[in-house]
């Protein structure tokens, strides 16, 4: 480890020195705690790192895009440097394989440069201009010009499936800092060493680029204590979070119950309900059993977009079941990120299997080893599954539920599914056109729309929509992935007769950065 | 009256049958009821109303914004045939001067056909198109299109002040029904009969245009017990509201008590600070009064946008407020909207006067008669508004106070105020320039900052933020004026790989309907 860990939190610039222990890392597996321990902030640390975002936002929010995207490259540089102590770290405490800890890295710094690209040039503000036309009658009209300013200090808690893409430096914290708001990370307890690591480039970056003191600070602490405080805070104008619909609806929760309620983007759970048409079992329903199996197990199935929820047709699909049947059977079990994930996949599976009308139709024959879970498949028919609300639940992890039914009775269901993250159609193009209603009912819950492809490996560009209706968010109208992420910590401000010069560089007459603007003296 | 009024709910192409009275439209002043007696919808009529909403949104949201574009501009129409019934009618239940009915109703029709230009134009829906790369390392990319598409169902109330612009087809109504989202309106106790004509304009237009029934219907209800149905019911997925910040935050909390939580764009109160700095003052203090009581008494001080704080210097302003105590002094009492406007108007100028340290500048010399509310004005240090929290609340209606202290007072006050919808300064460029820090803290506290000016007069167009911080709006992300108000009313959809034919027009390969958007093969 080039740089020790110390346990403690990132108050600003300085280390807290917190003196309650909130845990260890766990090794996964073994349950070996790993050094050092971990310090809850103090309340008097939560005050203190809150009154530096708060001190910090003006100067930071008034810094060029260019010198925030400074910031950004820096700190995935800084990433980079740290990633052999990451892989390190990581192997120990997340269960997730080397590879996996690479790539994510790679996933974190690419976003970071991403959001800096955004910036650097500038046009995502939405600037808008519309000139004074003092011989305007009824009346003169004003000048007018508006673009997105942003918020205020954002609370980002880390993600436990994620600990770098979706934790300290991951895409809400980049997408926050782009926009122009102070960060307070609350990490998460099941990689702290990371999150440890992470911060420390994040803060050599501030310094490295000369940032004011209090845009970054990472906060340790037991239970939801430090996290409720800082969503409590006035300060916090804004909340990211990734993880269970439990921890987010309580998020929600206390942001609603503030004077002053502030927005909470909460991606929450999600299970990708998969239709498959008769179209696409004549293709081959081998090969599809084999191409779902892989989205399925990918991961241990611990992402968000894991497809939980497969819609076949009653009258077909044998081959597919029997093939999948195998594949499950023959399936690894793989090591789960912490043992109350694994707990609860356990716990959920049974529940599922002991389900009136479920029948379990594969688990891998391989004994899942301490802290592992195992691929598994239930079959329900389409009565029983609107029977048992329970049913449409999340099993996090490497399990899915077939559900069988009618054409009719499919596109039946699907207005009555929760709110999802994506929705999947396998089907030949003739059956998409002449599906036109189911498309258009899966549209209406899911964020995003797959045609003969699986829901996971989420592309991190300007077109992902990474949200849906609640409970997959808890605000629909956002992504949390890709540039639309950006709009999420900010809102419109309208400056009226401003002199030119007192104006955002943004909105000057001169448009002195160069960037696309709603202007109609100025032909697009 | 062209069409004879007939007193109940509009239940999509329906008229109610309920039978529960509910009240009359008023006259304000004489307190004379008018005819015809309104009657509560029943809860199976809201029942009704709710799924037909819900029917027609697939069929409504699937048309072309060329199609929803001539409903907008045949509402527009039928609404101007009918001003003269609206004149009429509205002289008796508003208080509000024909001059004002008329022109209001212009705004009315011109926001529709601003929405229905920019639905026709298309470029509102943020395409974006990101294509496939099969050869792309170490995974191939996929291809992925994203553009808004419209939440579904809208709750909008009608707001008491504006019974065209902000009521029936107003523009929450305009704007969800752009979005492509039917909307259920809940009628205001103040203006049925307004209300009534509109809707029978509206559903003559839907008529014409060959719109799905349902994708508009008006209820009346007694008290808030229509309202709170509309919108806890499941079909409802958005809600558009003006009106006080009480009625706001009791819609906030219908809201996010739902299974799934909604969104609720509720304008509710506001203040709108007005900060005069010597130089203003230097360059006449009489003609600055004159402005400022313009502002202040227009529409009776019913405005959302009403000047109610005003920040002066301690050290200098006395030949402004020597001439707005006599503006004030003989000042005209004007008739208020309603008796509960009225009262509240009188409760809250009682409550300032008597707060200690709070002086009565003027009031009117005018004896206001019954239902009229008459200039008032009150000066305070800022030290004694600092120890009363109520001295930031809304006298509505032609009043307000000023605060004296120092600049560097008013600086430190600005953070502690609560959001509005807009700040505006008084000063010389020199002193706007050397004051940036001050206008910095006013734009963190606002939607829209104003330079020698006054907040009233709220320009209808495209860079106009008419939103705020809570609580001058439940989402200070959004704007409920303007063209920007579209978005309010929509979530970013994603297609994955989906064939050409089967993407909505906005992403398909050939533009078809010539609009903008993000793609990296088509330089901008």
């Amino acid at each position: 480890m080039t740089t020790p860990l110390l346990g403690t939190s990132f108050i600003g610039h300085s280390r807290a020195t917190g003196t309650e222990a909130c845990g260890f890392g766990i090794q996964p597996g073994t349950g070996t705690s790993l050094e050092p321990a971990y310090h809850s902030a103090t309340p008097e640390e939560v005050e203190k790192a809150m009154a530096l975002a708060a001190a910090a936002f003006p100067a930071y929010s008034a810094l060029s895009g260019k010198l925030r995207a400074g910031l950004l490259r820096a700190i995935a540089t800084e990433i980079e440097g740290a990633v052999e102590d990451i892989v390190e770290r990581g192997l120990l405490e997340t269960g997730l394989p080397e590879a996996r800890l690479r790539g994510e890295t790679g996933r974190t710094t690419g976003q970071l440069r991403m959001f800096a690209s955004q910036i650097e040039e500038g046009s995502w503000v939405d600037a808008r201009i519309e000139r004074a036309d003092p011989d305007r009658k009824p009346i003169p009209k004003v000048d007018l010009r508006s673009m997105l300013r942003p918020l205020g200090p954002v609370a980002v808690f880390c993600a436990s499936n994620f600990p770098l893409a979706f934790s300290v430096a991951g895409g809400d914290t980049a997408s926050a800092l782009a926009a122009g708001c102070p960060v307070v990370v609350i990490a998460h307890a099941a990689h702290p060493g990371v999150a440890e690591i992470v911060a420390n480039a994040v803060i050599r970056a501030a310094h490295a680029t000369g940032m004011p003191e209090g845009i970054f600070s990472v906060l340790y602490g037991g239970g939801r204590k430090v996290g409720q405080a800082v969503v409590k805070h006035p300060v916090t104008q804004a909340v990211g979070f990734t993880g269970s619909r439990s921890g987010g609806t309580a998020l929600m929760a206390a942001a609603n119950s503030r004077p002053q309620p502030i927005p909470v983007y909460a991606e929450m759970s999600s299970v990708n309900p998969v239709v498959i048409l008769p179209g696409a079992l004549d293709r081959g329903e081998e090969a599809l059993a084999e191409a779902f199996f892989g989205s399925l197990t990918l991961g241990v199935g611990q992402f968000c977009t894991n497809p939980g929820l497969v819609f076949l047709p009653a009258e077909k699909g044998g081959a597919f079941l029997t093939k999948l049947k195998s594949l499950v059977e023959a399936g690894t079990p793989g090591m789960m990120l912490n043992a109350s994930i694994c707990q609860s996949y356990a716990d959920s599976t049974a529940a599922f299997a002991a389900t009136p009308g479920v029948e379990t139709l594969a688990r891998s024959a391989n004994q899942a080893g301490p802290g592992q879970g195992a691929p598994a498949v239930f079959v329900v028919s389409i009565g029983d599954f609107l029977k048992h609300e329970a049913l449409q639940g999340e099993m996090f992890g490497p399990a899915t539920l077939i559900v069988r039914g009618s054409l009719g009775e499919i596109e039946a269901v699907i207005p009555k599914l929760e709110g999802q993250l994506t929705a999947s159609i396998h089907a030949t193009t003739e059956e998409l056109a002449a599906q036109a209603s189911l498309v258009q009912a899966l549209q209406g819950r899911a964020g995003r729309l797959i045609f003969n492809g699986f829901p996971t490996g989420v592309e991190v560009c300007s077109s992902m929509v990474h949200g849906g209706p609640f409970p997959a968010t808890s605000d629909g109208r956002s992504t949390s992935v890709g540039t639309m992420a950006i709009y999420r910590f900010c809102r419109p401000v309208a400056w009226q007769s401003f002199p030119d010069a007192a104006l955002p560089a943004e909105l000057q007459d001169a448009n002195p950065l160069g960037i696309r603007r709603m202007d109609p003296a100025v032909p697009a």
